[in-house]
């Protein structure tokens, strides 16, 4: 089995004469496309007034692109309820954490606990599929557009309010279990009734961590609600392929529950922007990749929805030149748009889908560019998309195989220590993130796992950093696994409860050790460890019977090792990880690549791609890899199929 | 036909004894000064509840002043409505972008667009006009005070959102047309009748630019029609100039607007609060002139509002000290109060005014420095109004001739681009004022032009940067002007309806030029210039057959040139636009004067004036000029009128 | 008569099983301890539902505790109101500047005007007292908790407003005379009735600072009256004495107002968390002692409340490891909790009470140390305590003597310059604290004054910065007082109307000097002062016949000085006030000790205290004293009783 890993586009012909869909399809093919995403923002053309349907134009706009030769990705718009959905539903609205209600005029202007609306995001996916599934046009379903965008996860509606007593009534039954599950006697916050618990915004000082992290899982779970009522509408009527396209750095609701009722996981990719606008990385790395992007954020990412989509994923969005949304928004060193391309390939894609076709004349995006101009010619993207067409249809990719390293990733962490990061900098996607690039600036690839993983497989190593709750799965996982583990900072610091364990953290079977105490630390703080790098922003006071495999300079054990288990006591910095993953990587005899410092390599199984994300050129054995440039080569044979 | 400037103060016999007025009336005439401005926040006294008048203090205290031989600008006190006006209307407050009502308890606590209140505008404007407009005493009419002082015209009120619903069906008719014109497709944001239209605010993620357009723009003639409203009614009766008081870097509304139904502009100038309170300058020019003021901030607002009264005006509030509202508020050096007149003279002011007789004992602003103490003893300012009192009485000024440089300022613009910047260091404002600043650095005076100017003149040089959209008459202006035009960065860019031009910006007749891309710069990612200096902020990706007269080191069109006409590719910083408009000013043959740093030079067509706004003495022709002095010098003669 | 502190600690038998309450309160005793705080959080414990009170287990607990031999220091639990109060009284919340409601989910949800929330407090505070205060083994009253803390003493809420109004009513009487009071003529701002007066929040621009200071003291006064209800309820039960915790750095009410209602004063004590989060020192200092908290904050609170308490006074709360609240939370070195220890007792505390017995294991302080860790094993604080109370009970203390040195902090002058700081950087406690530092350095005791002290007693320097308004008493006392007095800047610049003083400030009886101007520094402004040092924040021209003992190089008066006083022209930064102090003690023959730098003195009379903040060893009299080492010496003999 090989992977052919294929081209799309975003197109809004809703948004251009009708005279000019034929020729924008023919220009898809041409260039090599062979998907077009279309439909997600449409809906107040597809039903302008409540129940009055034009699906005439649509129609035609699928059968010009479907005859055209393209398959099409439908998505249902649910993400743009139009304005008289607000009149039938003036209660639909989500509210901010101020009690502010946010109000109609851009997008995502719904609180996923509103039931009327559910019903008619039902009804009309239910429309469409009728309309559009048995088309064999259409290759599959978008289901509403990029959760979480704009900080839409969270809702303090009144309608939430409400819906979070009744998932509370059911998840605790009784009120003095919930009482003692929160520990609410600390503050004489007992409540006598599921009625009387409100959602813990504007609070004189911050609410109980146990109240907000429930408040967390149940705007995840409404999340999940929310999605699956299409997913299950859309199964009923067709086997096709269901998607969702993710967003880069989301954390507030878990992406493996949504895509648990999904086949196929994407995301939307926009490296410039993302290292601009969500980036903890330092200025003058800001500085270094202002055009290229962040070399492992994409990586990352592609990683994760790889494992959310157990496999099955693709980019439904990729940036094709300079955006709107970012505080700055450069345009991209020549080489970028198929850069990236390849970096989503490697990491086994099975496609890249360019976000949009033709940069729009109006609205709010009217500043990020299109693979066309907004005068409908071609933008500096073409030439690069034409190349990176032709390179994947001139080859047989091998398809990915398992890593020998696994990193977890747990959304329920993220809000845990968004909820109680105990240190101004503590924050959960950084952490898992700097353990992850400085695995890859080692020349490592690295698959993502999941928190409720119960096998390991073959593995040899496996990275656990900051998982803030032990389930049964994962400890099934660590006692039949036989390579190495290497667990925290912060692991198994709470209960599900969001209590301190009884006989304290970090509570791992097998390894006798106890953290006393944790400290925050300032940015001026870091504490150096013998081995080179230094802890920062968080580390922790350990009592413990095992051996110390490293201590910090102030003589505190760093890492605590027995058998294949080892602890990390805080959280170590790029040097830190550095030393601490070479001598880790080296025991276990994985090999150990030097590489420039824009430079990554990533495994592909049958082949190896490098990929150049420095603004020079850069040696690789031996060779000059331009900027921006990309390298495949053949791993049987050695031979450089790609050479920059 | 000689100018001769005159003196004046701001006083309020209302905060002080009765018994004080004729001693403060004698002092003012003896200190040389012509006019005082009363009654701006009196209301509360003349009308202390709805319909009962006391006017007899007013009649004295107006009386007192006249028979002294000063002339009145008398105020109407329309910024300050009292406390019942607020009983009578509860509704006619403003509403901030929260959603905050804004509340009485300091000033400018109304809504623009409050109806009501608008009426009793007009009638204490009537009542006032009727009782002192005959009287010689009275000179002029001050209407309202500092429009836009606290962000007070863009307003988020229920009375507000109705007025706009209105203001968008008289303009749109139809509301397809609105649809059409705001490009609502984009995100279903499509609306269904005028009634459903909200304010721009408190959307989930940004509203559509031209929705946000829109609403600047009504915002903007809700300020001209409030003004009109007292203008209309003092029209009727009396002939004597009506003057509004404007407030440095304010562009919430179109102050040309306003100042076509006046006779002079005129407005409140505060160098030092300015400099510390609303400027761009990096630090260490903050530092360099703490206690001078920015040297070019001023004679850019004198400028403007001498368009804006079609060249009558004047300073209407002139900082005689420290002042209570800056983040930090210095003492000026010894020198300054009298430097700051003689700019505003040299730039064509028919009077300066000092703001505040005497510092006030009790409110808000009982930090102001006054000409009088608290204690009614002199301030250290008092000495040097009177030396400028005997300068400009010892002299024949000449009047202001046409300068050969023209540069545009658009209020529209700054509305455009403060909706969408792009980038996160783009103001409207700033660019220029750059423009301006880098001009006045080179000796150069120059006249600001209105936008909609049809004709340019004999002018050698007409700078347009960032104009965002072309209206008829300056094309016409454009086409007919033989002298030399400076456009861009990003003039042209938008359609009226704020959508990218069909055929890509600019869109300038007779250049053939095309942006094909914008990027926008982090401070870090200036592109530096192969003429010296740099891009910042904002650059262009440009296509054409025209000449390349400067480009950038990495390769790309810096200025594009065909005939008269030269477009600037991006944002030059103060070295680029040094190095450009040498360049430019040396092939018009217009002089170029190397000026110590902080010296600026102002062509008054008879006289030249020099200030020097540096803390040390700098040499001008070889005669040292002291830190703050001036120094006027007789081109006819070449005679030195004032040495320092 | 000697003094004989004792040890003490926070418990909550309510978050323990009762099991393990006799083992608590042996190990309690064990250590050394001999108070116990309990109760101020377990209303929803004590009284489930409105008027079903569960007084059982709280009987046990003070029957366990008090059998054991610790004696009971009781808190009223009316900080944390329980659920079905909100229900009682939804109108009891506060309001936040911004409109918002604080709602129930942490503690302190009350708005101090709330009357049927104060008959609440008076029944809850009058049920326990009657049932405990009998009891021996309770020791005192802790009534409420940490008034201020979360910001929770100013309340926009509508009830608050009322109360204001009629606060205004009884105040003023006639609203003529409040409009004079507040100068609201300045801007039209005259009320016709006392019911027309709102809250000083939400206004366009700043509101009268009459108003916001007149709401100030109101704010102040609820506070006093909230005590003030439950002091009344438990002085008619018992005398036993009554005290309240205060909490770090809190100005917004007054202290000493609230101190006179009650017998002890307390504060809580968390040396590191106050240096992280509410600290103006430069961040190097804050480097420097990120494990050790400012050197000399503690000090001055303790000596605040030494003057609150009129000589009883305590430490009811004292961080013994990581806290949870601060941006950062590092571990204190080895010795501070022994050393902040002994720093409460060398300025008098009768207690110390660490917080907390044990790590609660939910809940919003989980991350807060305890004496004890979350599996009830010791933390490294039991070691350090169990060391101070042997170290305590084998001494005998001599009793404090009265400074030479006395520093005037008056809370109203917080308010007032909160109110109006007219530079960014003005803080009055910054001021005043700044002040004790710098004479701290030179190894002076400072005794802290209320500002309407009338006698000065046998004082040789009294210090009186930025008192913003004079007061009879203490205008008695500067006239009868034969020693050195220091005033300024700002004292006296306001009337208690906050109007600038009729003839100017500073109004210094006996000294011929008026402030003619102020002007606010930038932080790159300061003024050197020819002495050494410099001017910064604030600075005064001034005019006056009397001698000027030191100059500015800007050659204005920097300290204008005539018999025993001295007014200092501005606010010297800690060089400047290094120079200036040393001058003034030589010349008082006050003896000045050349300390380490982190090493400070502290004089008991009968003994001397060294404490070493510093994280290296330090040289004391030839002698090394280790990092956080405390030595102690008896005067008389020379002795060193404690060597580190």
């Amino acid at each position: 089995m090989t992977m052919s890993p294929k081209l799309g586009v975003c197109y809004y012909p809703e948004h251009w004469p009708e005279a000019r869909w034929a020729q924008d399809a023919a220009q898809m093919t041409a260039l090599g496309l062979t998907y077009v995403r279309i439909g997600e923002f449409a809906w107040s053309r597809i039903e302008p007034r409540e129940g009055e349907y034009d699906w005439a134009w649509l129609d035609r706009a699928v059968e010009t692109l479907g005859t055209a030769g393209l398959q099409i990705m439908m998505g249902t718009p649910t993400a743009t309820p139009p304005r008289w959905m607000l009149a039938k539903f003036p209660d639909m609205l989500a509210y901010d954490a101020e009690g502010h209600p946010r109000g109609f005029g851009s997008r995502r202007h719904y609180c996923l606990s509103h039931e009327g609306y559910k019903d008619a995001c039902a009804k009309i996916a239910r429309d469409m599929g009728a309309r559009y599934a048995h088309l064999d046009y259409v290759h599959s379903w978008q289901i509403d557009n990029e959760y979480g965008c704009h900080d839409t996860i969270l809702s303090y509606s009144p309608v939430a309010a409400r819906a979070f007593q009744i998932w509370l009534e059911t998840k605790y039954n009784a009120i003095d279990a919930l009482n003692t599950a929160w520990g609410n006697v600390f503050w004489s916050m007992e409540y006598g009734a599921f009625s009387d618990i409100g959602l813990p915004n504007l609070t004189v000082t911050e609410p109980n961590p146990s109240h907000v992290m429930d408040f967390r899982r149940f705007s995840s779970n409404q999340t999940v609600a929310f999605n699956k009522v299409q997913a299950d509408v859309l199964r009923e009527i067709t086997d096709k392929p269901l998607i969702h396209n993710y967003m880069g750095r989301i954390t507030e609701f878990d992406h493996f529950d949504v895509g648990a009722d999904l086949d196929i996981a994407s995301w939307d990719s926009y490296p410039m922007g993302f290292l601009e606008d969500r980036s903890d990385r330092p200025e003058d790395f800001k500085h270094a990749y202002q055009r290229q992007g962040d070399p492992d954020f994409q990586a990352f990412h592609h990683d994760i929805y790889r494992a959310v989509g157990q496999g099955r994923w693709g980019v439904m969005e990729q940036q094709p030149g300079p955006v709107n949304w970012a505080p700055h928004n450069p345009a991209p060193l020549p080489g970028l748009v198929r850069l990236w391309s390849w970096e989503a390939f490697a990491h086994g894609a099975e496609f890249v889908n360019y976000f949009r076709w033709r940069q729009a004349r109006s609205g709010q995006e009217q500043m990020h560019a299109g693979v066309l101009r907004p005068d409908g010619e071609p933008s500096p993207a073409v030439a690069e998309i034409g190349q990176v067409a032709k390179e994947i249809s001139a080859l047989e990719l091998s398809p990915l195989q398992e890593s020998p390293i696994g990193l977890i990733f747990d959304y329920a962490s993220a809000w845990a220590w968004d909820t109680q990061p105990q240190g101004a900098d503590f924050d959960y996607f950084r952490l898992v993130f700097e353990f992850y690039s400085a695995l890859r600036k080692l020349g490592q690839s690295v698959d993502i796992l999941p928190p409720n993983i119960s096998d390991f497989g073959d593995r040899k190593l496996i990275l656990i950093p900051g998982l803030f709750c032990w389930n049964d799965s994962i400890k099934r996982a660590m006692r039949a696994f036989e390579g190495r583990i290497i667990i925290g900072p912060r692991s198994g610091s709470k209960t599900r409860d969001f209590h301190i364990p009884e006989a304290l953290p970090p509570e791992i079977d097998g390894l006798e050790l106890k953290v006393t105490a944790v400290e925050t630390l300032r940015p001026s703080g870091d504490i150096a460890l013998e081995g080179g790098g230094a802890f920062q922003i968080w580390r922790e006071h350990v009592q413990t019977s095992e051996s110390v495999s490293l201590m910090s300079e102030d003589k505190r054990p760093a890492v605590v090792s027995k058998g294949n288990l080892h602890y990390l006591c805080g959280w170590p910095n790029a040097l830190g990880l550095d030393a601490i993953f070479k001598r880790q990587l080296n025991e276990l005899g994985l090999p150990i690549y030097a590489l420039p410092c824009g430079v990554r390599r990533h495994d592909m199984s049958g082949h190896i791609l490098y990929t150049n994300y420095a603004a020079t050129p850069e040696q690789i054995d031996g060779t000059v890899l331009r900027a921006a440039g990309v390298r495949l080569i053949q791993k049987s044979s050695g031979k450089i199929i790609i050479k920059e």
